[in-house]
């Protein structure tokens, strides 16, 4: 991902944080801490992975579809942001 | 959607197969059907929804993203394919 | 599904909500609308077929996993919502 | 989860190849890896998320809908089974 140092910052910083969740699956399960409890965490860092890879394909469709130096322009943006809505529904 | 007249005889097609799911799903309930009949029913129809939407999706990439007769080769297959693959993950 | 006639009434018109939606997908695609406009109502299909499968869900969770005739109070009430909390996160 | 520790272990397993999977993730992005494993990977992680859910939910309906000892035979083990089966096409 050529990304800009920003951005892999932002994307690095979401997957740490889902590294912390799952590390919190593991302790409930060593615990021995209720199906619920487990069960939303499970749930919490799903929705979380869900929003890491609604940034990275919003990253690749904005970024990587078009080589924007060679062909400047030719991004329907507006196309494209209607597509990034609708993954949006179903990265939930 | 200005698809081509195939594309879209293709995606009605899909359409009306849903249609007809949609109403066994109505016979089912109104005959008071078990309902592992009425889930299973509501599972196939939602799978070929995700389907129509994937199909729907890829025409969108490949056709509307970049104006192709403005800016012929503007937009990276791979790249879209890679996305396209992404997608059908999610749309299952 | 040996509903109450008042829980039947509700499924049947969540499906009849759900196939006027399918055959304003039909339209749209006859009438050549616009993509965003076909992925918008596809997506809203998908999302209400998601809330007939959580409803008929949940009608089978708290009325067909125990006979509550022969076994009144067998069913841990509370583990069967917790349950159901979890599903819906999935059926969205 | 009063589980067996036979059951815990199988969960934990799971849970630890999660966290190896998500570390994967974190490389790649500190890496630069393309768009296209980054997208990859996370589809991967996500699935095993499924699965670890769906195997969690599973001892929720077999072992917490009713209290065995209390109650053995109330759970009409058919409709758990046919719910169960509903679950995982929805937790892929």
């Amino acid at each position: 991902m050529s990304h800009t140092g920003r951005e892999r910052q932002k994307l690095l910083a979401r997957v740490r944080r889902i590294r912390g969740q799952v590390e919190s699956i593991e302790r409930a399960l060593s615990t021995e801490s209720g199906c619920e409890q487990v069960m939303h965490l499970i749930a919490g860092a799903r929705g979380a992975m869900a929003g890491l890879m609604a940034e990275v394909v919003q990253d690749h469709v904005r970024s990587h579809l078009v080589d924007v130096e060679k062909h400047p322009n030719a991004l329907n943006t507006e196309a494209a942001e209607q597509l990034l809505d609708v993954i949006r529904t179903y990265l939930k």
